[in-house]
Order: C-alpha cells, then sequence, then structure tokens
C-alpha cells in the first residue's frame, strides 16, 4: 500500500464523484414486452406512417406499402424511361440466351426459364422496392433446384419431374411470402456473408465443370455434381474422342465471350458489349450451324423451344400425395437460398445509390411472384447479381426496366423461340462458363483470410463441400460453420483485464495499451458480452482464472488483492442464469476475503440487481459510475503498480 | 456552433490528447489459432502442470489427473472417514426405499436400481471431483428413460426392453464421456437454468401423478403421462372403488414424510430425521403388511427383490439391429439430461465449500461410471439433488461417503432384500411423492418472474409441455425456447445514444441518465455487442435510424449533424460481414456529408480495421481514444445541447 494519499488531486486524475449510477424510470410489463417485440419483429416501426390518418388515407398508404408501384410511379417521367428502357432492352438481350441454358441446369425446358423471366419480373416490379434487381432465374439456384428435385425423382423427363419442380417453386414462394409476413427476415442473416462467397463460388465450379458436357460433346455424362465424379466423365469420355466440332465451336465462343468481359471490365463504359456478346454468340452460332448443317456432324442443338405465352399450372402442383413432402422440403431450400441471393444483391445495389430498402417487404415482393410463378410453368426466380450489374450500369431508374426486359421476353417467346432450334449447346455452355466465373469472387476470399480467419475457414469449408460432395452438403457445411460461429460467441466471450492509462482516468486493456498500468491491491476486469445463461458459467470461471493468475504473479513484492473490480459497460443484458453466477462470485470472493466492485453497469442490468437483490448483496456502495470512481475509493490513492 | 472555444480547458472538462488507440504486437496466424482453440476448449489450461515434468512424474500426474483420489487420499484421516461412514450409512438409508421406488419409473425390477447404485458411485469415488454429490438412480432420469424407452418397445416385461436400457445406458456413457473428452461440455450450458427450473417441476408433477396409481391401488392405469389422461384414469378408478385399505397406507406414511420433512426444513440439525424417514416407512409398513396380511386385501405389495450382487450384462447390450439406433438416441438425451442435472448439483455444493470442479473431467467421470454400470446391469445414473444435500448436511468430507453408501447397498442385496416383499406399494409411492416435491421450485420461479420475464415464459413453456403433453415435448419446448433466446441475443444487440454527464467527461445512454446532455453537431452511438453476420446489417440499420429519428428531434432550433460517433468499446470483434457493412455505413454517411468517427476500437477490431483498408478509409485521424478526445476534437468546444 505505497505512496498513500499522493498525488490524487492531479489533472484529470480523479472526477469529483458527483453521479450514481442510474436507474431508469421502471417500466410495466406490457411497455418491457411490447418493446422488445417491436425491436425483434418491427425494428423499422412499419406502421408509423399510419398513425392519426384518415381511414381512405390508411387504405391508400397500405396500398403503397404493399405496391410501392403506385408511390413512385407518380414521379414517373419521360427521362426516367429513357433509362429504363435502354437497360431494360440490354438486360432482355442478356437473359434471354442465359434462360435457355440456365433451364438445362435445372433439367427443365428451355421456355420454362423463358416463362419465367416473363412472369416473375412483372410481378415483382409492382411489389418489389429495388429499383436495380433484375429479375429472373439464375444459375445457382437452377442447379440447386435440379439437384434437389433430382434426388427426389431421377427420372428428370418425366412429367413428375415437371409437376414437383412447380410444387417446389410454389413453397418457395410461400416460405419467402412467410418469412415476410412473420417478419423473420432476420433468419436469412444467419447465412454467413463467408458461407455464401465459398458456396457461390463452390456452385459456379460445379457449373462450370457440368458444362463440359455440352462444350466437349460427351454424350454420356455422370449425373453427380462432384468434381471426382464429372472430371472421371470427362477423360472416360475422351477415348470414345470428343467431338471436334462442338469444341471448336464452344472454345471460339467462349474467347470472344471471355474478351468483351474483360473489354468490359478495363473500360467501364463499354459495359454493352459484354451484355449483348451472348446473345451475338447464339445468333452467329445458330446461322453458322443452320448453313453448315453441324448438327449432322455431332454437333449437339437445342432442337426445340416450345412457341407461345406460358400455360397455366395450377392444376400440376402437388396439394397432396407422397411428392408434397419433398415439394416443400426443397421450396423451403431453394426459397431460402434465393432470398440469400436476392437480399445481398438489393442491399448492395440501395447502399451504392442510397435509397433504403426494406428487407421483409422484399420478401413478400419475392414471395408473390414465386407463388404466381408457380401457377404459370416458371420455377424458382430471384435477382440475379450479373444481370443486376448490367442493369444498374445500362443507367435503369426504377423497376419498370424489369417490365421491359419482360415485354420483350414476352415477344421472344410469341415470335422468335423456333429459331433457336440450331443453337448449338456448346454455345450455352460456353454462356454459362462466361457468367458462373463472376460469381468466384478470389479478391473477397482474400479478404476473408487477411480479415478473419473463421470466415475464412467457413468458406473454405462451404466451397470444399459444393465441389467435392454435393451442392446440399456445401450449403449444409455454410449453415453449420455459420451457427458454430455464433455458438462460440456465446458461450465464449471474451474478458480482458483493465489498467489506467498514465496521466488520464481512462482504464484500457492492458493487452493492448502496454502502457497502462495496474492498481495496487486491485483487479480490474471488463467483461465483453452479456451474461447469459449460455456464458455465465463461462464469465464467473474465467474471471477467478484471471485472479489466480494476478495473484500469482503480483507473489512478489506487492501487497495482495483486496478488491475485484467488475467494468460492466458491455453487459448490456443479465439473466438470472448470470444473476445466480454472480452469487456465487460474490460468495467466493468473500471467503477469501476479496470485495467485489461494480462499474457502471447499464439500465436493465442495474433493474435486475435490485429485483434480485443482489445489488443489496453486493452493497450500493460497491457499485460505481466509473471505474476511476471506484478506484478513487477504494484504490490506494496513489501510483498505480504494475 | 455556438459557444465555440469557451470554457473548454475546466477541470476534467477535456484531457489531455496524448494516447493514441493501440494495437497489440500482431501475431502470427499459428498464434491466433492456437490462442483461440484454448479460450475454447482448454479455458482452464489442464495442461499446464504437466510443463518441464519428468516422464514418470508426468505419468503420475496424469494418473491423478483421471483418477482425483489418487491425489485426495493421500491427505485422508480418520477424522474424514468418520464423516464420510456416518453421511454414507444416512444416504444409504434414504437411497435404498428411493431405489426400489424410482425403478418402477423406469418400468424395470426393483433390484436394477440397487445394482446401480452398488457399482456406479464406487466408480464415481475413484474417477469423479465433486466432494459432496451423491450418485445413484434419481426420479426425473428413471421416468425419462422409462418413457423413451416405452416408445420403442411398448411391452415393458419383455427382454427386449431391458436390453435396451442397457444399450441406452451404455449410449449415455459414452454420450457423456465423448463431450469430456472431447473437452464440448459447455454444450450443456445450452439448457438454461430457467428451462431447467421448469422442467423438473413439471417432470416432479407428471412424476407425483403417476404414483396416484400405487397411491389409491388402482389396477388399470395410463401409460400416458400427460396430466389429462393421468387424472382421466384416476376418475374412471373411482367408478370401481379405490382400495381403501392401501389409502389408508399411504396417506399415513406421506403425512409422516411430510411432517419429517417439515421438521428438518425448520430445524436444519434434524435432517437426519427426514432422511432415515423413509427407511422407517418402508420398515413399519413391511411390517404392518407381514403381521395383517393386507396384502390379500388388495394392498399391492412389491412381492419379489431378486437377490443376489450384480450379473453381467455386456452381452445384453444391442450393438447391431433394430434397437441399435433407438438405443443411441435415448442414450443420448437420457445422458444429456443425467449430465445436465449432475453438473447443477456439482457445481452448486463446490461453490458452497469453495473447491473448483473440472466440467470435463466430472463428464468423463460420468460417462466411465455409466459406461461400467451398463456391463453390470445398471441403469443410468447421476448426481441426486436431495441425497446430495443430505450428504452434504451430514458432514461428508470425500467421495468416500459414497463408497459407504455402495458397501451398504451391497450388503442388502447380498442379506436383505427377500424381507422387501411385503413392502406395499403405496409406501413406495409415499416415499416417491414426498421426494420430488423438493424439486417443484416456486421460489425459484417467482425470482424467474422477477428478474427475467424472458426467462420466466421458458420456465412455463418446459413446464406446461412436460405435465400437458409430454417429457420429451417438454425438454424439446425448454430447448427450442433457450436457443431462441441466444437467436435474439445474436440478431438484436442493442445500441444507445449517448451524452455528457454534466461536469465530467463521462458519456453515458441517455435513457438511464436523464441528465447527460448530447452534443451539437454531433450524434454518439454506442454498440453493445459484437459486429458479426448475424447483426452486422440491422447494426448499420439501427445506427441510421438513431440518426434519422435525432435528426428530425433536433431539426428545430440548433445546428445540423455533422459528425457520427460510434462509441466501439463493447465491440469486441468484428468479421468481414461487419466490415462490410461499416463500409456501407461510411459511404451512406459520405453522401449525406457527415462525418463518421470511431471510439475506442478494440484491439481484434484495429486489427481488422487495418487488415480490411477500411481504417484507412476512414482516417486514422477519426479513431479515438473515447468519445471524450472525439467531442474535444469535433464537438463545438463549448456546451452540449439537448
Amino acid at each position: 500500500m505505497a505512496n498513500i494519499g499522493s498525488s490524487s488531486r492531479r489533472h484529470g486524475d480523479t472526477l469529483p464523484h458527483i453521479h450514481k449510477v442510474g436507474a431508469p424510470p421502471k417500466q410495466t410489463l406490457f411497455q418491457e414486452i411490447k418493446h422488445s417485440v417491436v425491436e425483434t419483429f418491427f425494428p423499422d416501426k412499419p406502421l408509423e406512417q399510419f398513425k392519426g390518418q384518415t381511414g381512405s388515407r390508411k387504405f391508400h398508404l397500405g396500398l403503397q406499402s404493399l405496391f410501392p408501384i403506385f408511390e413512385w410511379g407518380r414521379d414517373y417521367n419521360l427521362k426516367k424511361f429513357r433509362g429504363d428502357f435502354i437497360s431494360g432492352l440490354t438486360i432482355a438481350s442478356l437473359c434471354i440466351p442465359q434462360d435457355i441454358a440456365y433451364a438445362k441446369l435445372a433439367n427443365l425446358d428451355p421456355q420454362y426459364a423463358l416463362y419465367t423471366s416473363f412472369v416473375c419480373p412483372l410481378v415483382y416490379a409492382f411489389m418489389g422496392s429495388s429499383r436495380d434487381i433484375a429479375i429472373g432465374p439464375v444459375a445457382v439456384v437452377s442447379l440447386l433446384l435440379g439437384t434437389l428435385l433430382t434426388d427426389e425423382i431421377s427420372d428428370f423427363k418425366s412429367h413428375e419431374y415437371l409437376r414437383l419442380a412447380f410444387t417446389a417453386t410454389f413453397f418457395a414462394g410461400v416460405t419467402q411470402m412467410a418469412l415476410g409476413v412473420l417478419r423473420l427476415g432476420f433468419l436469412i442473416d444467419f447465412l454467413s456473408h463467408a458461407a455464401i462467397v465459398g458456396f457461390m463460388a463452390g456452385a459456379a465450379i460445379t457449373i462450370a465443370l457440368q458444362q463440359l458436357k455440352g462444350f466437349l460433346g460427351i454424350k454420356t455424362f455422370t449425373k453427380k455434381t462432384d468434381i471426382v465424379s464429372v472430371l472421371h466423365s470427362v477423360f472416360d469420355a475422351a477415348h470414345h474422342g470428343w467431338n471436334w466440332e462442338t469444341i471448336v465451336i464452344g472454345v471460339s465462343f467462349l474467347a470472344f465471350l471471355l474478351i468483351t468481359k474483360y473489354i468490359a471490365k478495363k473500360n467501364k463504359k463499354l459495359f454493352w458489349v459484354a451484355a449483348i456478346s451472348p446473345m451475338i454468340s447464339v445468333i452467329v452460332s445458330t446461322f453458322f450451324v443452320y448453313i453448315t448443317r453441324a448438327d449432322k456432324k455431332g454437333v449437339a442443338i437445342v432442337k426445340h423451344v416450345k412457341k407461345g405465352v406460358n400455360p397455366s399450372s395450377a392444376s400440376e402442383i402437388f396439394f397432396s400425395g407422397k411428392y408434397l413432402g419433398p415439394g416443400i422440403r426443397v421450396g423451403v431450400v431453394a426459397g431460402m437460398v434465393a432470398l440469400t441471393e436476392a437480399v445481398a444483391i438489393g442491399r448492395t445495389f440501395a447502399a451504392m445509390k442510397d435509397y433504403s430498402l426494406d428487407g421483409n417487404k422484399e420478401m413478400m415482393a419475392m414471395g408473390a411472384m414465386n407463388i404466381i410463378g408457380s401457377l404459370t410453368s416458371c420455377y424458382v426466380a430471384t435477382g440475379s447479381f450479373s444481370r443486376s450489374a448490367v442493369n444498374y450500369m445500362a443507367g435503369c431508374k426504377t423497376a419498370v426496366s424489369n417490365i421491359v426486359m419482360s415485354i420483350v421476353v414476352l415477344l421472344t417467346l410469341l415470335l422468335i423461340t423456333p429459331l433457336f432450334k440450331y443453337t448449338p449447346n456448346a454455345v450455352l455452355a460456353s454462356i454459362i462458363i462466361a457468367a458462373v466465373l463472376g460469381l468466384v469472387n478470389i479478391e473477397a476470399v482474400i479478404l476473408l483470410w487477411k480479415i478473419d480467419k473463421f470466415d475464412f475457414l467457413a468458406c473454405m469449408g462451404a466451397f470444399f463441400g459444393v465441389i467435392f460432395i454435393s451442392v446440399e452438403i456445401g450449403l449444409l457445411i455454410a449453415v453449420a460453420i455459420s451457427f458454430a460461429k455464433i455458438l462460440l460467441q456465446v458461450t465464449r466471450p471474451r474478458t480482458a483485464v483493465l489498467g489506467r492509462l498514465p496521466e488520464t482516468t481512462v482504464y484500457r486493456n492492458i493487452q493492448q495499451y502496454p502502457k497502462a498500468t495496474q492498481i495496487n491491491g486491485m483487479l480490474i476486469i471488463r467483461v465483453d458480452s452479456a451474461i447469459y445463461f449460455s456464458n455465465s458459467n463461462y464469465i464467473k470461471e474465467r474471471i477467478l482464472r484471471w485472479l489466480a493468475d494476478e495473484e500469482a504473479q503480483r507473489r512478489s513484492g506487492s501487497s495482495r488483492i483486496e478488491y475485484l473490480t467488475v467494468e460492466m459497460s458491455p453487459v448490456t443484458d443479465i439473466d438470472t442464469s448470470g444473476i445466480h453466477a454472480f452469487e456465487e462470485l460474490y460468495k467466493t470472493l468473500q471467503k477469501r476475503k476479496i470485495q467485489l466492485i461494480l462499474a457502471n453497469p447499464g439500465p436493465i442490468v442495474m433493474e435486475k440487481l435490485h429485483a434480485s437483490k443482489l445489488a443489496d448483496l453486493i452493497g450500493e456502495d460497491k457499485i460505481f459510475l466509473t471505474v476511476a470512481d471506484a478506484v478513487s475509493t477504494f484504490g490506494p490513492k496513489g501510483e498505480a503498480v504494475v
């Protein structure tokens, strides 16, 4: 206890001890419950605008809230339409060849993807709130749907397979809408960014490998998606000879597509070069095959795309029978994945243009679009990252660009689908390969490695899961690793020993600030988390271990530890298990003749300390506003020691 | 921007701006991984004592660590043995009648519970580290096991049922041991205290209701455990007449047991009165029935308890076949529940006597004891709360009291089991009822209500789940509610607006401290959680909403908000999603011409801010050690405004 009383009133050393720890006015049970329900499910206060309005005005606002088009539509003008028209045409020219290709990933005939690109963007334009997203079938969801459906019905030529696809689409929509209506949108936040990066990259590689079938003109190909089986198929087929005409077509158009992509990347203004190159590839290659009749030399072609507008599929959906269960299961998974992708895209572009996106409303729009889609022969649609980027760069202003695209697809369906007959599959494979390579985001992976090793692990887990096992397993690994991280977070919160920064009353982690010095006779520990049942025991034991470590270290020389101050600033909440843990901590310390001091408990913690009488047990005079106050009362009034 | 520069150097107003935010020395990847593995799985540093020891010493320490008896056994003396001998005899007299009764809950013959009370305490005495726990069959686990096993094999008289019970016990032991060896003991922390209170109370009521069969002498009784079915059975049986002789025996001994319990509660020194009263009840009632031959008048009796020591059951366990799966399933559930109970008991008494309990080692001891038990005709054993309390009060010193109890049970098995033939079932029912009523902890429930409404909800959910549906459903509800709480915690962390306490440089939540005043032109927000993928979007949006709310409030009069300070003290970690969210926040604020300022980011956050170049984007000069520093640099240099 050296230096008692010396230099205690130096500038900034101790503050006048004028404030006590506050307890906010006590809330009634109803207020308390209301507050937590609002914060959990309605953090955006969706009903605020309805307050104090007349009945008809409320109806009007409700309509606008469900169909945002009635809100932004009133300010719509010709200038905006010019932007939307051009971008709509651009994404249409990109989506038509992509659609025909992606349908194959879902093991469906090409027209179903075109149907999807006609109905779903229309519905979204009325209900969605993103201005930049481009709606339609996407590669990853198509692959996922194809894999999951084939697990249930392996014969994908059968009519049951098609019906199951519509059923899954219907339940994907129901899932999405339910998440929106029940305001459970936060559930999709449980798929971490890192896991998504890995999953997407894995899916992209898997999709690209699958394209080797069309690209090399291989006739018998494995149905599995893992890299080992696929490469086996590829090299087995090499013995019977690959089809060199197909390879020539594939390689040349892939080169063309990649070069245009490269040009667009180097010069952002030339983005349209990459955007229209798939359409050009289709036109040129189709014409070439038609002229040379290369299909007679073994070049596989599309053969048939059904002409005409979507037929109804309402009666095709399984609402009972043995396929109802699988339909729901596949639908829930595909719906969640599709939603994750759409919300990620929506958020990215909303942040770039600084407008706000209502997640729950987006989910309802997605849900409505897929439900309506499932009744009109569409399969699961979502936001496409590549087409949304093109949409944004082409200067879209509102969701009208989706309407323009939808009309172009409609005209295509009505007029020119027969022309796709001679389109070689190799070109479609090239288009897919060129498109999905953009999903492998190597910079993001490098950033993950740099910032957070655990995130990198999650990313790699999902990636290797997808490419070596299957899409579902990859997804499962992604979710499992994401959850493991959350569990670690809640069971093993951090704690830190604090010391005083020289010449201040600021107390900081001594590991981060080696200059900070500890207080003679006192140990100060900060607990960095709410204290709940999942971590209360760990926290208690960790504090006691800090104490034991410090006692062992300080044994030589300085005086024994008489006070243990727990800095509670980060402890936003405590539950009954936490209260019990502190009671036990208090009793253990009592036995060892060490005083327990609390610094800066928050409002909720104060309330619970009082409700449980723990505040009386510890003593009101042991609860301080700041660590500095505690030190100035119980500390050695002088210099700190290490 | 009123009062620029006035009174800025008042006492305690601003501190010399001498410290920068520290970044600790960068760790290598290996150090980083090692550190987090150690903190997660080895927070107690179990291998520290082995460091720098010779080989034989290491072996010695390892043996002691696996069998703590070799450690404490060396200091064992006669004085300790006296305490252990008396307490061992006391718990033996309590456990023998309880065992015979509890075996019925598991639908097993009475001798199996006695076998369990012979072998398991012996094994525990060698391997366990608790000094107070009393090992044996307990009511709740017996009921759970009985219910789960009957779901698989409804004919509990069959030999398969018995074999399945041993199989489940074996896998319960394997589960427990695996959790210990893999150091996953923290998993049992996921059953919250509140949920356990509710589950235990529900199980107690359910068990008590089940006893009405024996208590009222009802012959046909429902196999379901829910309160509605049971009361139905009871009142249906009323028509055929209950057996009045049985009721007389039951009621009188229940009254006796409850009175002795009440005496023991009032006068702690008379605890032994309650402890030996079950044995007295058994002896007196058995003698009474034998004399009066009341069994001929319809009083149900035990009839037969097999004499002799445990036979081997190694060959009875299903290691293959259709019962392997159910055996594993039941074993995992029963093992986890048994473990939760044992660890809770162990911790309670360890805290009362201030010795430390190694959770993972306890699990290995429990696991070994149940595995060995399953090979010697025992079923799942764990710590009994009532017997442990008696053990503690009778002055036990070490686990030797368990050995004494075990020997008494062995003698019972060898010599006096035939004497239990005339023990009336009604007395066993009374013993069970008296014992399980102690599991209904009304004070704990009231405390839950007072401290944390959500905990109360979890408790009630588990309670009503057990009594109205079934034990499994109650358990499931308990786990589900516990998890929901964790999910809420990680997705909806709290944020608070800070203001300055008058005459200090301390910034606190303005809701808790209404006197705290906000700073002109600056909004200060504290984020109260690590920022992970599960909450990064919510935090970003919540900060922007605080900003919008404050802008709306401050519009009248004072100057516009130019600075947004985020107090990061509680933010112990951030992952890539969190970094992205801050990037987006920064961009949005840029668009609105608001500067983003960070105060006191922790060591890990600083490292990641640098690794991601976000620190450069925000600007090193915008990152401060304290909020006070940020205000003194960018604030209005004068008075604060509301």
